[in-house]
């Protein structure tokens, strides 16, 4: 126990709403009872509000790595060609998951900073006519940037016939998205972040145009079978025993978004997204991103700071946790998220905690 | 919100006690934290006291279903022979998983209600030889039955090379299991049975023979690799962000037992057991399982009770949640839990509403 309240600035899992920590510990509801399918199809039907869909939204407890993983095994057979359109860490992810399963995917990568080039995505899909999906990230918490997802589903559409499978895992409910507008297949994302919820749920957003390739797809799944949770979800229910307090935070943290408005809840992550570069220019230090999401601000460190010692000082001395970089970026950048139920007062106080010790390395 | 006190007599999720729901309620973790690392290391150990082993225990953030899948897509290799000796729903279910992934398993199929056969299994044993992975329930939460582990084990030992699998996730930390004493190779567990933990968590006891297995093990899997589990579990944490509510749910709930001591838990189990079978025979009602678990216990009904309709209205009308017949049981027996945070309080409560009903059917 220390003196210091506990602030998080980590872009996931991040702080839980009272009210969303309260639901979680209200008695636990049995899965296969009335008030539980109740509160699973409220859930639900608030997704796809989040979403901007009317497509169906499917529940799974896992990780946002298990989301990942659904979308390649209900998308995909033996001997496909997928796309991976690479941005940072979790895109290589995506590759990964694929290679795992025996497929080789065509792989456009960016260097890590940048956002998804259209034109190179539309130069693949004209060199690869059979692509069955194309994978990107909405924005890869690795490095703080953002696609347009818009216009990368777009080409998708317009120069193939292959399906649009988006990561929102760090995105949904923090950076706009119109799953249905912008004509998104399938969305897959994590509790843990802009849905303000602990981690251990994942959902996935499945169009009819994606529903037709899943009744085809042969790579092996059993947990992750997306149609054994269609089947469910008119029952209200899922397949498995599913993470039941996590579905009791994550309804109050639904009410919660609703309350304030999707549209409200992107404008305020903009916000603190806008407040922290106004502090960091002040303060001579750079964006990492060239494209940067609001979802949260990367910062390149002074030559001479070691990153890592500086995030795990501020935590150990303050309480306060901050991200550091990942993969060849650690001790380079730090990251602040401006996630979920993320306030200014917490960035005030991580910016002076940043402050006190970057002019210690200045003077 | 009705007058009744919620009570809840079924199998998973059990009951919550209320230190467990406030360890969920404190502020979060980061996952990625010394403060995490710490109680994730303690979470490990006390699962390794409460498996009664040495071997590593993996985590999963997934139901126990996961963690069924998880075996054996890291045990096996395409066209590999394995047995799976089935005494109900669960056992039918690594048939299914199995099957999944296109491999032809030897299946043993017991009466619903009976135990595993340690003859039959021997005799599958010598008729294959060659068979890589042999795989049985503890207890079949499908009709309240307990396998004799010990024996199966030491059958399979003396018979072939093949590891023994068992799922135990509605018996560990409830009905006696010795992990290395019995030579189990591989248990499986979920967090909401007898761990007394929210659903959401499953864990995995791994031996060095097992090991050895996985290593060369070729089916494809990628959120539930066990060798990159492995490898975090080294550094304190797990390869994608975890439930890390559930983990200090599951801490707490792991104090708790190691304060009453795991033996003192089966004693306690089986004592609930033994009054809820002395109620049932006073009231003339018959035990489904021919070979009962301390788990819980399955009652026949007598003729002419609709046993869904039954445990709808105990629910509706009193808050008290009992379990009914699963498959083709339905309606035809209900399942009264022993498991976790269940006392004799709650049971009472049960037999009070049970007698209600059953004195209407019989006047």
């Amino acid at each position: 126990m220390s003196a210091n309240k506990a602030i998080m600035l980590t872009p996931g899992p991040t702080p839980l709403p009272p009210s969303v920590s309260n639901a979680m510990a209200r008695p636990i509801l049995h899965h296969r009872t009335k008030e539980f399918g109740e509160l699973f199809d409220y859930m639900i039907r608030e997704m796809q509000y989040v979403y901007r869909t009317k497509n169906s939204v499917l529940m799974m407890t896992t990780s946002g790595t298990g989301a990942m993983e659904s979308a390649v095994v209900n998308l995909l057979s033996p001997g496909d060609k997928a796309i991976v359109h690479s941005t940072g860490a979790f895109g290589d992810r995506f590759v990964k998951i694929i290679e795992t399963y025996g497929l080789k995917p065509v792989v456009i990568k960016e260097e890590w900073g940048h956002a998804a080039d259209v034109k190179k995505l539309i130069k693949a899909l004209e060199e690869n006519k059979d692509v069955k999906a194309v994978f990107f990230q909405h924005t890869d918490t690795s490095t703080g940037v953002v696609n347009d997802v818009k216009a990368l589903a777009h080409a998708v559409r317009e120069h193939s016939a292959a399906v649009v499978v988006l990561d929102t895992v760090s995105a949904l409910a923090a950076e706009p998205l119109e799953t249905d507008a912008w004509d998104v297949d399938v969305a897959v994302t994590g509790s843990q972040k802009g849905l303000m919820n602990a981690p251990g749920l994942a959902f996935a957003a499945v169009s009819e145009r994606a529903w037709k390739v899943v009744e085809t797809a042969k790579l092996p799944k059993f947990y992750f079978d997306w149609r054994t949770m269609r089947k469910s979800l008119k029952d209200s229910e899922t397949p498995y025993t599913p993470g039941v307090t996590l579905v009791m935070g994550q309804a109050e943290a639904l009410r919660l978004i609703r309350q304030e408005g999707i549209e409200n809840v992107w404008k305020r992550t903009a916000e603190l997204s806008d407040y922290t570069r106004a502090w960091a220019k002040e303060q001579g230090l750079a964006l990492f991103a060239k494209d940067p999401a609001h979802i949260l601000t990367a910062l390149k460190l002074p030559e001479g700071v070691d990153g890592q010692a500086l995030i795990e000082e501020i935590l150990r001395e303050e309480g306060i946790s901050i991200a550091g970089g990942q993969v060849h970026l650690k001790g380079k950048i730090i990251r602040i998220a401006h996630l979920g139920f993320i306030s200014k007062s917490d960035l005030d106080a991580g910016f002076a905690a940043l402050e006190k010790r970057l002019s210690r390395v200045r003077a």
